[in-house]
């Protein structure tokens, strides 16, 4: 019945049920899968349980599960493993194998070369509707996907693609060829191409696979939906991070070391100190008003408090529409008109209630003016610049989710004192 | 050429071409593509193009437009449309479609009902491999997807599924029936299911679709891979506009309502303004501290500064962590040990950089001890609620995401300035 549990369950369920069994049980279980299956069901386990697994069983039985892997989940544990280990398995997998880790080692991981499988079915042009079936019938169980089939020249030089669902829809005529039904104009991955911008093409052209390319065209792999989903929940990690102003931390938040993590945030939050600096020098500056009217000295974190947060929502809006690809450079001019009308009804609103608030703490109904007229222009102020820095930083060919909220933060920290102090100033004198 | 055009281009390729091309001329292009084929690229234009289209060509036309036009987006768009028009389309469309649109406009938008389409192959558990694969052959070109095939028995009861690579791959047992094959164990969604929580099914489980079945499992439709990639950037922008404590747009950023945006703005920001007023009476409780002390003034917006942003980083890192599975509600103690430990780093170098210019702004240097010791007591506090935060919002069964970064920053700012004062008048009298 353990072999009929590896069978009838889904290897990812098969994978969870499997969660309680000690690493010695776990693989014994494993023993009564087909190979296939094994390494499917295997994939599944945390990064932590494969890396013990194939430290602890004997190099033999691990060589045989890690030829069953596909290419690309195989060449990420085997850069995890230690080198002494990967030395004992090495010899004992066949020749290609070892070609395929040895190639696929050389591309970047963030990169199309680091994510893709090489399991692919690649098929000429010349090949019956007929015979492209009986081809893949024999090729299926060794493939990640089926799917697509790609149509390769003799030099493997991509010259188009058929999907499965083309092929099964022309049944009844066997005899056409693959080279009339292909789709010759290919959506492609460079195999250099950074991993946001190719989930960014599975994602606009709907794509299950997207095939990966060389610079003369030559096929070298495909990247699967499955990957592309990840990618995708790495990207949004990063720029929600970013945002936060932290460093992206491309580990798991709960296994990263804590001095890496203590890293990645000091950094930011050292030269989110050093602006911060500059507001107490400025405020320093201003000591004279200050003392003079020691009731503004109340407001002042409602004043950079208020222009922060109006500052991080337009910031976090433009940048989520620039990822999302519903913004681009061009429409800036709208960007700040329409910020600039929403800062003023926000602002409008907020100088309100600090006007009754102010009235109840300014020695007079004049002086708490001062109050509700640096609200308005900090919101305006803390909107603009959100805005703005986002799309600047696109411009010059940064991260616009690097102009963390922080940063705008910091900027509108600074101006909000100056502006607060200067209306005062030339209100009271 | 221009039925090759539209034949040898990806569809959508083909509509970014058309882009240039006024709504009528698009429309003509479009008459030279098949049937089906013409819906694919059609799907590609942009929301409003596709609604101008069918407001200005004739109802007839757009009838026959609309029926091939797969059932998910269908419902999607005429939903978008005006009643009249609708009430003109609808006759013109076989009954079969008409119930389809009926029964579809039922289920909430962003459940699994909301994101399905009915186009699915559903087949007999007597089938052999080589009936199964004739009737794909019927279907194929009607059905979106043929990848996954569902076992059902005559109540349209889901009682397995069959991949179409498995099919393929038995193409040599041909009288193996789809009985004997079929994984029992599916992975499903209820239609009422939330549009994440079905996201997640499909990425823990790597599924080019998921079967949608109804509370007596009865096969409804499946929502295919594209769409999960849609929930799962809508779900991304949801979060990310959370943080920033922007109530969810559900529009695009340039076309809301410049009022909407800032009544989705403003409540936020006016919650987040009443916590701020607590930190302006706060302060003016201080008042006779801030006047004595006055050179204490200049470090508040550092102070207040220095907590917000170490919150704020803790908070994006747990709520992140949870939304991708790296950490569960029963890590919490880990979490915060090392928060704790994370804060005293990040809190203990800062504070040696402000006593630093502490010393240069404070009388003595006694006094000046005042600011490191603030600086790391508020960051504490920070990393402290930034972690704890979102983690019981997940308790109370709420979005942690709306443990906002703003809200964070505005619990700390009042802790801040307590614990500032109260740690000058320990220390100065
Ligand atoms: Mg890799
Ligand atoms: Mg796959
Ligand atoms: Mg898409
Ligand atoms: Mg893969
Ligand atoms: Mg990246
Ligand atoms: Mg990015
Ligand atoms: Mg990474
Ligand atoms: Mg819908
Ligand atoms: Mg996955
Ligand atoms: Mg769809
Ligand atoms: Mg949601
Ligand atoms: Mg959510
Ligand atoms: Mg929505």
């Amino acid at each position: 019945e353990l072999e009929e549990f590896c069978v009838t369950l889904n290897p990812g369920r098969t994978a969870e049920f499997m969660e309680g069994l000690s690493n010695d049980e776990a693989w014994q279980v494993l023993q009564f899968a087909e190979a296939d299956r094994r390494a499917e069901i295997f994939s599944y386990f945390e990064e932590d349980r494969q890396l013990e697994l194939l430290e602890l069983q004997s190099a033999k039985q691990v060589a045989k599960l890690v030829e069953e892997i596909p290419p690309d989940d195989r060449i990420d544990l085997i850069q995890q493993l230690g080198d002494e280990r990967v030395a004992e398995i090495m010899p004992l997998l066949p020749i290609e194998d070892r070609r395929n880790i040895q190639r696929l080692g050389c591309y970047e991981d963030e990169s199309a070369g680091g994510l893709m499988t090489t399991d692919v079915a690649m098929l000429t042009e010349s090949l019956t509707v007929r015979q492209a079936l009986d081809e893949l019938a024999k090729q299926a169980s060794d493939l990640e996907t089926i799917y697509y089939l790609y149509v390769v020249d003799n030099d493997r030089s991509l010259r188009g693609i058929v999907s499965t669902r083309q092929l099964i829809s022309s049944l009844n005529h066997p005899e056409r060829t693959l080279g009339e039904m292909m789709e010759s104009d290919v959506v492609v991955a460079l195999v250099t191409e950074d991993q946001e911008s190719v989930a960014e093409k599975v994602e606009r052209y709907n794509l299950l696979a997207i095939p990966v390319v060389d610079s003369r065209h030559k096929l070298l792999g495909i990247i699967t939906h499955d990957d592309v989903i990840d990618v995708l929940r790495e990207e949004y990690t990063e720029d929600a991070q970013r945002i936060a102003a932290v460093a992206p931390l491309e580990e798991n938040y709960l296994q990263i070391a804590l001095f890496t993590l203590s890293w990645k945030r000091g950094l930011w939050l050292t030269i989110l100190f050093f602006a911060a600096i500059l507001t107490a020098v400025a405020l320093e500056h201003y000591h004279q008003e200050t003392e003079k009217y020691g009731w503004l000295v109340a407001f002042i974190p409602l004043i950079i408090s208020a222009g922060g947060n109006s500052g991080s929502q337009s910031a976090t809006l433009v940048i989520t529409a620039m990822t999302s690809g519903q913004l681009a450079l061009k429409d800036w001019r709208t960007v700040m008109r329409r910020e600039v009308i929403v800062s003023l009804m926000l602002g409008g609103f907020l100088a309100l209630i600090g006007f009754i608030v102010a009235t109840l703490l300014a020695p007079s109904l004049y002086a708490s003016l001062v109050i509700p007229l640096t609200l308005l222009a900090v919101i305006m102020v803390g909107c603009f610049f959100g805005a703005l820095l986002p799309m600047m930083f696109q411009r010059l060919g940064l991260d616009p989710a690097m102009m963390s909220n922080p940063f705008v933060a910091g900027i509108v920290d600074i101006l909000g004192i100056v502006i607060y102090i200067n209306i005062a100033r030339l209100m009271l004198g």
